[in-house]
C-alpha cells in the first residue's frame, strides 16, 4: 500500500509544493465577499494537503476527474449523483450536524434525501399516507412541541416514504403519487396518521458512486425509515426520518443518516389486533410514536 | 466575515461531528485494494475537516452541489470544466509537483492542459508547425539530453499553441488542424523548427469555473505559452511549456502553471533581419531556445 513518501520538512521539494499552494491561497486574497474568501482559501488548503498528504499521482488525479465527469454524465432532475456522492461520504451528514448544533431536547436532524417533492397531497389528521403503497399498515403518533415544552399547534407535518418494493413513487415511472402527503398537528399538538412499516432500500447504486461503495465494499442499503418535514411559524424547520429499532442495517447507514435518538420501537400487532381508530386491517400492522420538539427560529448569523 | 464559530474541544457538538467522521472513516475499513482505501479515508478527513473548519452551512453546500452538476452539465468530449476546477484550484499543478519530483537538472513539467490532440501533423527539422495559425513567426530551437548531458537524439517532439487571436485550432468549427505538430531531434539531440511567438489567452470562462473566477476577481488569462511534450524510450514523459520573459500575466497565470525555469527569452527581430534557415519572413520575427533535460524512466513504485 506504499505511496511514495512525503518530502521531509525544509526539502526542496516541499519548498515546491507549498509553493504552490501559497500561490493559490493567494490568488484568492482579492475575493470581495469575505465568506467566499474564507471557503476559497480553506478549500485550497485541505484540498492540496489531502493531495499532499496521499501523494496522489497525475493518473490517480486523472481517474477522479472521469469520475466527476462520469457523475455529471448520470445527472439528471431526478438523478442527482453529486447529493449521492456527498450522502456516501458523510457530507451531507456533517453539514446538518454544523448548521443544527446541539440545543437542548430539539429533535435531531438527518438528510433530505433525494426523493422529497413538492407536490403530495394533504390528508386530514388520521388519515392515510400509503395512497396505495403497498407495505404492511402503521400507525404513527406524536406531539410537535417547542423547546419550553408547549404543545405547536397547526405544524405543518410533510411524511414519505418507499413501499414494501424499497420503491419511492418517483422512481416509478408512472407518475404516481404514494407514500406522500402533508397534515396538520391538531390544536393540542398532536398529530396521527397511517402510513407502511418503513422498508430498508438500497440508494441508486448503478452509477459511478455505486461503484465507489462497491470499490469499498460498502453496501448501498439504507436503514429502513419514514422521512418527516416539520415547518411551524417561529420555529426552525425539522428535516429528519425515523428509524426502525432492531434493524440490522442501523449499523452501515450507506448515508450516514443514523441518530441513537431516532430509532423508535415500533410495535407489531396480530392479525385481528383492534386498531385506535377502528379501521378494519387485513394482517399484521404495527404502530410508533415520535415526539417531535421543535428548535427555535435561529438567529440571524452576525455579518 | 464571520461564520459560526468551531465548538470548543470535548464539547458535545464537537463529539458529534467528530462522530460522523470516525463513522465515515470506519465505513472505508474493508476497502481490499489499500491504495484505495487509503486515499478514501484520507478524503473523508480532508473533506470533513474543510467543512467543520468554515462551518460550512447546508445552503452553502447546496450551492456547491449545484455548481458541480453545472460542471457536469457544460462538459462535453471538447470542454472539460472538471479539469478547468482542478486547475484554478491548482490542483493540476500539485500533483504534477509530488509525481515528478525534484531530480537534478530535470526540466520542469507544468499542465497539459485541454489542448492536445492525438493527430497532429509530422514535420521535419526546421519545418513550420504553424501551417497556417496567424502570428509573427518564431524559430525555436533547442537540444534534448539526459541527466548526464548525454544527448537524446530522435526523440519525439510535440508542440502545440494558440494562434494570434488567443485560440487553438480545436476551438475552431471548421475541422482546422493548424498550430500543432512533431518533429524528432536530430542524431546529436538538436531540434529546430517555425511556429508563431506565444500569445496570451483566457481559460473558457463563459461556464462555472469563470464564474468562480469572477467571484474572486481573478483574471482568466494564462501567461502565453508554447506546449511541449517530449518522449524517448529509456526517459520519463515530459510535458511542459515554455513563457515568455516579460509578459506581465507571469504573476498571475490562471492554472498557476509558471515555474521560473520555464520562462524564455524570445529575442524580437526588426523586419528583414536574416533568418537563421534563409526563411524569407514578412515583418518581425523571434527566436528562442529551449534546451530540455529527461529523467531517466522512473522506477516502478513499490507495492
Amino acid at each position: 500500500m506504499t505511496s511514495v513518501p512525503a518530502p521531509p520538512p525544509g526539502s526542496p521539494q516541499e519548498a515546491r509544493e507549498q509553493f504552490v499552494l501559497d500561490q493559490v491561497v493567494a490568488s484568492f486574497d482579492r475575493t470581495p465577499d469575505p465568506r467566499l474568501k474564507q471557503i476559497f482559501q480553506a478549500l485550497a488548503r485541505h484540498a492540496h494537503a489531502f493531495a499532499r498528504e496521499v501523494r496522489l499521482t497525475e493518473a490517480e488525479w486523472r481517474t477522479a476527474i472521469d469520475f466527476l465527469r462520469r457523475c455529471g454524465d448520470i445527472t439528471t432532475d431526478s438523478r442527482q449523483e453529486f447529493i449521492l456522492l456527498s450522502d456516501v461520504l458523510g457530507i451531507s451528514m456533517q453539514t446538518i450536524c454544523i448548521d443544527q448544533p446541539v440545543h437542548g431536547g430539539v429533535t435531531e436532524a438527518t438528510v433530505l434525501g433525494p426523493f422529497f417533492r413538492e407536490d403530495a397531497p394533504r390528508i386530514e389528521l388520521g388519515g392515510d399516507i400509503a395512497q396505495g403503497a403497498g407495505g404492511e399498515p402503521c400507525w404513527v403518533t406524536g406531539t410537535v412541541r417547542d423547546t419550553f415544552g408547549a404543545p405547536v399547534p397547526h405544524a405543518r407535518i410533510e411524511v414519505w416514504e418507499a413501499d414494501d418494493e424499497g420503491y419511492y413513487d418517483v422512481q416509478y415511472e408512472d407518475g404516481r403519487v404514494t407514500g406522500r402527503a402533508y397534515l396538520f398537528s391538531d390544536a393540542d399538538g398532536t398529530y396521527r396518521f397511517w402510513g407502511v412499516t418503513p422498508t430498508a432500500y438500497p440508494i441508486p447504486h448503478d452509477g459511478p458512486v455505486g461503484h465507489l461503495l462497491e470499490a469499498a465494499d460498502r453496501s448501498p442499503y439504507r436503514a429502513a425509515h419514514l422521512h418527516f418535514m416539520v415547518t411551524a411559524p417561529g420555529h426552525r424547520r425539522l428535516i429528519t426520518h425515523i428509524f426502525v429499532e432492531g434493524d440490522p442495517l442501523l449499523e452501515s447507514d450507506a448515508v450516514f443518516g443514523v441518530k441513537d435518538s431516532l430509532v423508535k420501537t415500533f410495535t407489531r400487532h396480530r392479525p385481528g389486533t383492534p386498531t385506535p381508530d377502528g379501521r378494519h386491517v387485513e394482517g399484521e400492522w404495527s404502530d410508533v410514536t415520535f415526539d417531535i420538539v421543535l428548535a427555535p427560529e435561529p438567529e440571524e448569523h452576525d455579518e
